[in-house]
């Protein structure tokens, strides 16, 4: 059984769309924080072209990130989970198997850090 | 005669440097402020991007137009008065040539506009 093959039914689908959806208000809500403190506070040219740099790394990462193909997203929940953006209980609903996935690859993530 | 034949005195060079550094700041001060304009009305992720597009096409036009090589100089002037960010008195001292040179740049620049 791999990703590819995990069958998501309508219910299942309804709620990793509200969970994904929620996630993502919520990294875009704590970017526009950050980037309203740092625009706030350019004074220089330099700091200006900080704030293009800021803005263009955030927007890649939320791009990588932010996968909604079926194949990908247990692995973006967990990284969604592990980095804090998405509480483990929105995903209630979800078949066993695949909260079971989830938390295998926050668990090998986690192990990977204590390896670091 | 070309423009990497233009020999450049000391004296010169000393009021190019002058006047080029003047056009950036000035160039830099109004990209900042339409940039403080914009990042303040931000209220969207949406509108977010389009202040790193602004600043990535700004940075690039800068990088572009801020060419400081003795062949290209009298090119840069020429653009720098036509686009108003320097007031062609500034260059007082340039040479005669220098200073024609700069005009004929200018004067073509505005018959290709009356063509365009």
């Amino acid at each position: 059984m791999t990703l590819h093959d995990l069958n998501w039914s309508p219910a299942e689908k309804k709620i990793a769309r509200r969970a994904f959806d929620e996630a993502l208000e919520s990294v875009l809500a704590k970017v526009m924080a950050e980037f309203k403190r740092v625009a706030n506070a350019v004074r220089t040219a330099s700091d200006m072209w900080e704030v293009e740099n800021y803005l263009r790394q955030q927007r890649r990462e939320i791009d990588e990130t932010f996968d909604y193909r079926y194949s990908q997203l247990l692995l973006v929940f967990a990284r969604l989970i592990r980095d804090g953006h998405l509480d483990e209980s929105r995903l209630g609903g979800l078949s066993e198997e695949k909260r079971n996935t989830i938390r295998s690859f926050l668990s090998i993530a986690e192990k990977n850090k204590l390896r670091g």
